[in-house]
């Protein structure tokens, strides 16, 4: 399971704080805070508050690199703002996000070969957030036809059906989950599955719950990746102990620990 | 999600002694606070050290029907001993368990058939604990194919994949998983599993976080029951979260005390 750490985002406070401060302290600690607790990734999104998105996504992937060694996912729904960081990460990067929308496709599947990058493909298209796990495999079948049209690498490319928060759209949580399932038949290897794990939670009371008890859920159903907040030591706890019993580390006394040591 | 709660068994040090002792009170208790905490029906098992089990079986019966008003699930590999339950019941009972075996099926499934009884058919035969998956589901589709025949109503029905502990048969646990989603293509509609959910996690240091774990997993791939302790809260807290994400339960911000004034 590929553990892409959620906090350095601007729509927290306390980044987006920094982002203006400009006080690389904060960046720094949560990089290396996420690492130590298990983070394979991290994605960095520079939120809605930056004026110069272009310069704070820059700024944010400098610090990083500066206290640690972990590749980014490049996480905008700005082209130029991808590219910016594109162009200044020292590891292979991950693309957050394309869609099935054809405008979106046709610009960042070109980005995502010139620089190498892995891709985090929303299942939504034209019409937008899908109803159903069948429209989500719609496009997600849009996708993977594309990333292949392109000459793509599919090992690097991450569908994500789409969270929804439990508390205003209950009945699409199954959806995901039964998408998850239904995605891995699109191609052989099974495309990897992403999703946005605090989504489901939005708004509700019982977060971390609800968080951890989706993402051991979506494991079951072999979900490849989750974009959350390994600083949730129950959150992370659940998630090694799903991968234990899917048999994807062997077990001993203290595998919680021994994980997290890999 | 049904629950049956596993705390009334002789193996356990507490109820072995009440057992011995003729003492109501401990047994009462297990069962006034198994029924408080969530369980929908109380196991009942004399342990292996009781002298008389077919005494020991109708005296736990009769003492749980005088505290709390639960269906009961009467656990014993010996058919006296079940059938000194069944004649003791008020509620419909449940039979735990037969298996694939000839000379099991030929036994219990008359007595299910005869005291209206469900039915709990450990999916192992002749060959005994099952390799795989796909075992898994031969012997499922010989009990249901025997309990077809027999005229037994399916909807009473549950098979059990048989859990072994992840510290020594760690690969079982995916196998298992898959067979709970497997089972359900046998019938239409399809028929209801069940796991002995504590053997999971058997000489494991982790054993809540682990029977929780494997408890959300096997929700998520369809489980109808579980035989567990609802005692145990975080897991309950789990089991509730899990439905309300499988949409089995409407949303609202309290909703694991409304889930259990249900």
């Amino acid at each position: 399971m590929l553990v892409i750490g959620e906090r350095i985002n601007g729509m927290f406070k306390d980044v987006g704080k920094a982002i203006v401060d400009q006080d690389k302290q904060v960046i720094q600690d949560l990089a290396k805070k996420q690492l130590v607790a298990g983070a394979d990734v991290l994605d960095v999104n520079v939120g809605p508050a930056a004026a110069d998105a272009v310069g704070a996504m820059q700024w944010l992937v400098e610090t990083i690199q500066e206290a640690v060694d972990l590749p980014l996912a490049l996480d905008s729904t700005k082209f130029e703002v991808i590219e910016a960081g594109l162009k200044l990460v020292k590891k292979k990067a991950i693309i957050n996000s394309t869609s099935a929308k054809k405008e979106k496709l046709e610009k960042l599947i070109p980005l995502a070969k010139q620089y190498g990058a892995g891709l985090i493909g929303l299942t939504m298209g034209e019409t937008g957030i899908p109803r159903d796990r069948h429209q989500r495999s719609e496009f997600a079948a849009v996708i993977v036809s594309a990333c292949m049209e392109a000459g793509i690498d599919l090992g690097g490319l991450y569908l994500d059906p789409i969270i929804l928060p439990v508390n205003v759209a209950q009945p699409q949580a199954l959806e995901v989950l039964e998408a998850i399932r239904e995605f891995q038949l699109l191609s052989d290897p099974p495309p990897k599955t992403v999703v946005g794990l605090s989504n489901v939670s939005q708004g509700a009371e019982q977060r971390s719950l609800i968080n951890r008890t989706f993402l051991v859920m979506a494991q079951a159903m072999g979900l490849s990746a989750a974009i959350a907040d390994p600083l949730d030591k129950e959150l992370m706890d659940a998630l090694i102990t799903a991968e234990l019993l899917l048999n994807k580390h062997i077990y001993c006394a203290s595998y919680l620990d021994a994980y997290k040591k890999k």
